[in-house]
């Protein structure tokens, strides 16, 4: 691909798509974020976004796009362009690439939301220069992209990396995977309302809430700390595993900045015994790591390291 | 290195060093098994069980010893050939290729102990062909080696594979490492040995007491039953962040054989439910694997994943 060509990138996510063009800078040139649809429109959904976004640059003069690339969660055949099943968003077998192609007349390259964030932040992120690097995902749910020996690990069975569903309080909470005290049970952005809620009685709209209500009040507090301290007992156990040199933290929760890495660090740098304490940082692209990296995976590709 | 080619493989463990001479096909020569002696002595001990084997096989007109490979507990430092630590024999920096290429007039290659009785698994015993495996060293500790995306993981900061330091029952039994309620600290064979008496008051000698009197005895059967619980928990976090084809049972617990792998195979069904479940298997060379590994590791010159 000519460094000066487009790409378009698009991050399908529970509650939102984002897709963006970008050109060879990195710089992104048009954007724009729509509500998901259910399954049944998904496709035709995001097949429409993407083609208003590359409607508006050509008409502006901005350029051609020359290839596509696509993160969904779930499990995704990345072969096949498939996207297996998402317990989220209701989709089974759906057919992403045929349709988009037809639809944006560019290679469209398809992938995992997760592990294509964790690469962006290990490429040109926070994870920058790590072999061996853990990337964590903390919002609704709960999921990791493993960096080891420099190679971005995909699993044996399955797509690895989740995290979320590590038991970290047994006989906790239960979990939607139909498991309880897994990690996403316990220290989800959904998660920490969850526990605020039913210990206080008081509905709210999500961990934020529980975070601003820190200052003044000690439910909240305890609430929180509850959340880090299981989210610490997590990362204690893949230092043990896999002893990266950094975990970088991402996802919607990361936007809580220090009152999420600060408590982290300490209770990691306490429970961590045998292993040295790795680095623990904040993710660079934050919510937008996503699209950023399936804006990297359509200019390089592939992400290169397993295809 | 030629076909033919003697190779002397040593593996130092916290009891017993076990030491043999294998010729090309990977058949013993000569073999010998001594106690381990305190970390002041371990380094001259090593050399004479070494030179003995050597002296033999030459007297037989066996042929020549052309390289050695040594495996040994704790943090190993690969490059320089020296034991960086180890907590169960007590060594600090002990510079062990210096003093035995001297000893043994032979080049020797250094490494950790559980890591290359993995690697042997996945290179020649119950792990071959697969691409992700994690083996499991089920003994008086619990460590782990890790293969991932064909790679056989090193980690980041430190030897990676702690899995005997993940926790698994927070609040749980105290750690030597100094946490609690670490695998090791629940499902080792030292830690179901010390569970059944402190809950009967009967002393013995090992998990295989606890093991042989499961017929007749409740309290040996739930002992056992907890440890094998505990440890389907760590296995089953493995499976969510690694989804690993196969799972590989060695150490000395492993020659439990169906008692340990039965009730593993059904609680970690069971109790997995994002990824596919792994599959669960005995080591094919038992103790004998660091053995293997250290002849494997002379003959190649290195685990060539990470050299």
């Amino acid at each position: 691909m000519p460094d000066d060509a487009l790409v378009l990138a698009v991050d399908v996510g529970g509650g939102t798509i984002k897709a963006e063009i970008a050109d060879g800078q990195a710089e992104t040139l048009s954007s724009a974020a729509w509500p998901t649809p259910p399954a049944e429109s998904a496709v035709e959904a995001i097949a429409q976004l993407g083609r208003s976004l590359i409607e508006q640059v050509e008409v502006a003069g901005g350029g051609q796009v020359s290839r596509a690339g696509l993160v969904i969660p779930g499990l995704v055949d990345r072969e096949q362009g498939r996207g297996v099943y998402s317990g989220n968003i209701g989709w089974r077998q759906l057919d992403f690439r045929t349709a988009l192609e037809d639809a944006w007349g560019v290679p469209v390259l398809l992938d995992h939301d997760v592990t294509i964030a964790g690469w962006a932040e290990w490429q040109v992120g926070a994870g920058r220069g790590c072999d061996d690097m853990f990337f964590v995902s903390l919002g609704t749910g709960v999921a990791a992209a493993i960096v080891a020996c420099g190679c971005l690990l995909r699993g044996g069975l399955s797509q690895c990396g989740e995290f979320g569903h590590v038991v970290v309080r047994p006989g906790g909470p239960e979990c939607s995977c139909g498991s309880s005290g897994c990690l996403e049970a316990v220290s989800s952005a959904s998660a920490i309302a969850r526990a605020y809620t039913a210990s206080s009685g008081q509905s709210v709209s999500g961990a934020a809430d529980v975070l601003d209500a820190m200052p003044v009040d000690p439910l909240a507090v305890r609430v929180w700390e509850e959340a880090m301290s299981a989210l610490a007992d997590g990362l204690v156990g893949v230092a043990n595993l896999l002893s990266p040199e950094r975990i970088v933290l991402g996802g919607g929760l990361a936007a809580s900045g220090d009152a999420l890495v600060e408590p982290l660090r300490q209770a990691v740098a306490e429970r961590v015994k045998i292993v040295p304490v790795p680095d623990i940082v904040p993710a660079q692209f934050g919510r937008r790591a996503g699209v950023v990296g399936a804006a990297l995976l359509a200019r390089r590709g592939g992400t290169g390291t397993d295809d």
